[in-house]
């Protein structure tokens, strides 16, 4: 796996309350003490600032915008994915699968 | 670079309509060559089956499909990434960043 | 309530799979049939083209895209309540409630 | 139309800051002093917030939990408009249109 996701899911490992993450100096600790509902209302609003990004840099924005509220979107679904004690790892063993079995375009004899 | 991220987006890239991809025969193609709005809807609708996903794994279901929700999504956001002309290496740079600069905990003293 | 609120409402509820609405005429009657999980990909995908609307509108276009939007919004929610024998009454009531007792400025002592 | 969707507009109006709405008293004037993008970050959570709503009655949950995030939904949505110098009055006169003119079931033949 790429180190940088294995480094970031190691932290939000550790910051998870039940491993002693603390609610008052961490983002993630204070995030996933809220419960889950919180952690999804982030990807509702994550997933929105993907979309709004992707139209500023349309609009003239730079370019990066969409990097970096896509690199907050992956983040808190790597939130999510601990959250349900599962890792990124196994997104990506999944998309390779994917691309493995029947292509990446396995997909298109999926509905859309 | 995960090497599954980067075959992925060397698919994705090769679908690109100005790179020969066939709409024809392929989802991606076809997706992109509906232009910015059908990705960004795609955007919305994956980030809304991956909260539904969790929802549904809390009711009984297996936790797996959190799993392939999140692999949609991710794989879309590279889809809209490759639009852009920026990688799933630069989102990898910019998480990084983050972890190396102040930590990921960075996002601490964000506003929420 | 709103004559077209509930002349809309009335329609959707003559749509309804039970009620008699055919999904091969109907497209309230198919989204029905396909179940709870259709619908809610509908809301996230039409509050996605609600906020694409308002960049866009933003960026130049029409002011009435974002009417567009917010009233397909309104209709696929119209959708979801019935699916929950719930009535856009209701929801008007719940609002009314909300203004009444407290005005509608409660939500500023509510956490954002 | 609808009294109340007539009043919650009125106050949303007088709430705006250009008519002298007090971010530090209100809500509605507070949410519209961040700008279009904190509202329309409101839209992307609280459809997300309606989805979860339907989950989590499904799960046993209190239907009533739809109906409220439905108001936060719509209420929102009017912001939105009364960013837009748009009014419900307009939404609803586009859901009449759609079934004035053809009938609700012009969607049917749109594609999805």
């Amino acid at each position: 796996m790429s180190q940088t996701l294995a480094r970031v899911a190691e932290t939000i490992e550790a910051r998870k309350p039940e491993n002693g993450g603390d609610a008052a100096t961490s983002y993630v600790a204070r995030l996933m003490s809220k419960g889950d509902d919180a952690i999804l209302k982030k990807i509702g609003e994550e997933a929105t600032e993907l979309v709004m990004a992707a139209k500023d840099v349309r609009a003239g924005a730079d370019r990066s915008k969409v990097l970096y509220e896509c690199a907050d979107l992956w983040f808190h679904s790597m939130i999510l994915l601990a959250r349900f004690d599962l890792s990124p790892q196994q997104v990506l063993d999944e998309l390779a699968r994917r691309e493995g079995l029947s292509g990446i375009e396995e997909k298109a004899s999926r509905k859309e």
